[in-house]
């Protein structure tokens, strides 16, 4: 087939309605920068508050390749004029190449919900679509509800996607706004519309009845050449069509293209990228991208799997560069790391003693909860261990660190005391700060200055914690991620430990360390 | 419509496959329990291990009002007799009134697996099959590998089905092993086998392409008429098709009959109790049961939904016993502040003053970084704080944590001192953790339990960390969510800092006092 499907993020308008999910302006950019590496076709943001301009202002200056930004806005008010309304008025000042307006296709909306008249709702999809098709937008028209719409009131339904029609869209999208719609109804309607209609359509669902990514694909099959979801199906609600899965499940079963062949290996690391951006966990059963999502328990599988992969594996997980899981099954994995490690030594190769025992060691690390996707340094650090080719650059003696309640005479409820040695020369020093890991760092910088006053230099720009099992409550293992920059670079690092203060211990140690060897 | 479907579980057996899950045997029974009292018709577990048999033995003895216990194993090996298979003797012994025999039906896995010929393997299905039926059993044949055995050779797989018929099964089920169809190709084949074969048919979905839920649906719909699953969805790799999804999609919406009509409220409270028991994490945006099934974060969906619950809600909460939640957020407004304010105070209307000063505070503390939408427990403190109907359960004379690395003498990292008072009662005590906010928990608990015994039944069942400027690194502000059990009621409590210690203090004091002010 190889016909296009285009693919339309909106992970950080739809999924940023998701329970628990705040995108900084930092993470924001983040994910744009993902998805326009995999090869997204959309990339859509709210587009009404100034907190969304300042997104937009900053993400005009990405230089992306693959990804258009889109800014998204509701139809002008009832009884106003577009040039009136201050939403479509900010809309535009998104400066994106697309916009998508959202309008009523649900009589039950119009009439109940916004209180107007059913040609008043009519006339507010046309002057708004027109407003943006003359401004030189490329117009997409989100049917909200219009499946709903469609089963109250199929004939109105219909008429609102003619509205914007006339008006200059340049694309429908049809959406199970509530997310209630079984897989049969959406091919039903889907294809009704497509018959009726010459406009390309594309596919907006919710996961409310456990069904979104299997309805985007009916959609698809039904002619629909768009698919609208959040690349980890989070959002309101049950969420949004995971695209992850509507990707693969197109693009490697069904010979559709949604992203660029040869970035499908990325599927993996990128659905990890963007669960960490987003400080949730990338759940393990996720399809395709999870870290069960192929590893086989049960020995008869372990059994068959070994002997031909494709007696129990739906496919190859390679093709999404995930890696089957279980005894010695590095095979998979082996060529991600040459390709890692190469960098560090050229002559090693897949069969090398060397990347036997590092993809060993990255087992037996990811086992205690380690994930490298996003610590590049801490990689490294561990590479040169395992050859052999590491230095260290100061023995810790102690720490100590006391939070007191409240806090005394200083603005600090913490402090630590600290005493390392290098080469012989011990060096012990104390400092206060905003709680034990502050102080910690506070204090280990200060003392590795007087032997090494590059540090001086290097700051910490970003700090995350990450429950790994949430159910063990406070003695629950954590993973703290530490990015560091000297102003010229900066790189990421990684601790695990059932003690936060000793997870973040670990990953400050090796941004310092890092800096050293990348001075040396 | 009204037809039935039988709903056939596998939590104690695909589900004890997941990545994570253990049974013990006390959990198995619970499970049981749960799953008779909502009406589910089969209840499967493994077959063939001492274990397995020392659960059926204890099973049988429950008062079951709905549910068959049906137990799982394999057909005969190659070139032996039934008698003289150790495990089909074993399945026996299991004494259900069902047993499951899963066969091959995928000409690859005969000749290449298990490495036998086409020929003995439908002998082996046919005398396993028989031997069941003659004693007396229900058989339910499973057909291994039923999709992919269609695609590579159709006659082959469906002379397997016949060869189960003709020895007598009642039900043959087809099985996506693999987990690697979509939907329209489940409802294609399972059509065609309901067009040649009158035995009634079932449906067993893997959710590796994310379409476990949607695959079940659309088998029923070609005819099949026992859906197989897991209570939850979990199972191996990407797990199974998730059951509560599926019953809720087919009586609510088109009229079958799964589970006793009267059970459907039951649905969210059973969701939940098998996640306790499994020790999993319930996904907050499961379908139907997730915390956040029936959310409400965006302003214009609060306000939509509150003028009429159908306009963004696909069926009404109630239905399946979850409850409708508006997430408190900036965007969300003062008419969902109002929709939870008045279960304190009915006497409040959006124009209290009450009501204004709790919207001015909620604002102020989203300022300084908390978050209400997943802290339930917390803001009703704040809005009883705001109201002037709190009362102090305890004074905190200070607190000490102590990080010490080396750790010394115990195998722990942390202590902690505490020091309380009660009515003018001190308590002073101390405890060690894994954490410095493990050990400060312990101690503050076992503090606090002198004064008010009811403590002694709660625990935290999750905890999360969240850096909300990352960018300031290590003195960057921290919200913790803590979520707190006293295996009755679940509550959620919010804490925000720049160290990670205060803030987990706070969302400790929070959970603790909740409880308190519960049980007066």
């Amino acid at each position: 087939m190889n016909h296009k499907i285009q693919i339309f993020d909106s992970t950080l308008r739809d999924g940023a309605q998701g329970e628990g999910i705040q995108f900084s302006l930092a993470d924001k950019l983040a994910i744009v920068r993902a998805l326009d590496g995999i090869g997204i076709d959309y990339i859509e943001a709210g587009g009404t508050t100034s907190k969304d301009l300042e997104f937009f202002a900053q993400a005009q200056n990405l230089p992306l390749k693959n990804s258009k930004l889109a800014a998204f806005g509701a139809t002008r008010r009832a009884g106003i004029s577009v040039a009136d309304d201050a939403s479509c008025a900010a809309l535009l000042k998104a400066e994106t190449p697309a916009v998508v307006i959202f309008g009523k296709s649900w009589d039950l909306h119009v009439e109940k919900i916004i209180q107007t008249t059913l040609t008043e709702n009519l006339s507010m999809i046309f002057d708004t679509v027109e407003f943006f098709a003359k401004h030189g937008k490329e117009v997409i028209y989100d049917a909200e509800h219009f499946f709903d719409g469609c089963k109250a009131n199929r004939d109105y339904a219909l008429e609102t996607l003619k509205a914007a029609i006339a008006a200059g869209t340049s694309r429908i999208v049809l959406c199970d706004t509530n997310g209630g719609c079984l897989p049969d109804e959406v091919a039903k309607i889907a294809a009704e519309v497509a018959a009726v209609i010459d406009t390309p359509l594309g596919i907006h669902c919710h996961n409310d009845t456990g069904c979104a990514v299997a309805n985007s694909i009916m959609a698809v099959l039904s002619g629909c050449t768009q698919v609208q979801g959040t690349f980890l199906g989070f959002g309101e609600r049950c969420g949004n069509a995971n695209l992850s899965a509507v990707i693969a499940n197109l693009q490697l079963k069904r010979g559709y293209l949604c992203i660029p062949p040869e970035q499908m290996k990325n599927l993996t690391s990128t659905a990890r990228f963007i669960a960490d951006v987003s400080n949730v966990s990338l759940t393990n059963d996720m399809p395709y991208a999870g870290k069960s999502a192929f590893a086989h328990k049960a020995g008869m599988h372990a059994d068959g799997v070994s002997k031909i992969p494709e007696s129990f594996e739906h496919i190859a997980p390679d093709k999404v560069g995930n890696a089957r899981r279980f005894l010695m099954s590095e095979v998979a994995g082996r060529s991600a790391i040459l390709e890692k490690i190469s960098k560090i030594d050229g002559s090693l190769t897949k069969e090398s003693a060397e990347t036997q025992k590092i993809a060993e060691r990255l087992k037996e690390l990811e086992q205690e909860g380690y994930q490298f996707e996003a610590a590049d340094a801490s990689f490294e650090l561990m590479v040169l261990k395992e050859l052999g080719r590491y230095e260290k650059f100061f023995d810790l003696d102690y720490f100590t660190t006391i939070v007191e309640e409240p806090s005394g005479i200083t603005e600090y409820s913490s402090s630590a005391v600290i005493k390392i040695t290098v080469d012989g020369r011990a060096e012990i020093t104390a400092a206060e700060g905003d709680g034990p890991v502050h102080a910690l760092d506070k204090a280990l910088r200060k003392a590795l200055e007087v032997f090494y006053p590059s540090l001086k230099n290097i700051h910490l720009c970003d700090y995350k914690v990450r429950v790994l099992d949430p159910q063990n409550a406070t003695s629950a293992k954590v993973r703290v991620l530490i990015e560091t920059t000297d102003g010229k670079d900066t790189w990421s690092t990684v601790g695990v430990s059932k003690d936060v203060i000793d997870a973040s211990w670990k990953a400050l140690v090796d941004a310092i360390e890092y800096k050293l060897i990348k001075d040396i």
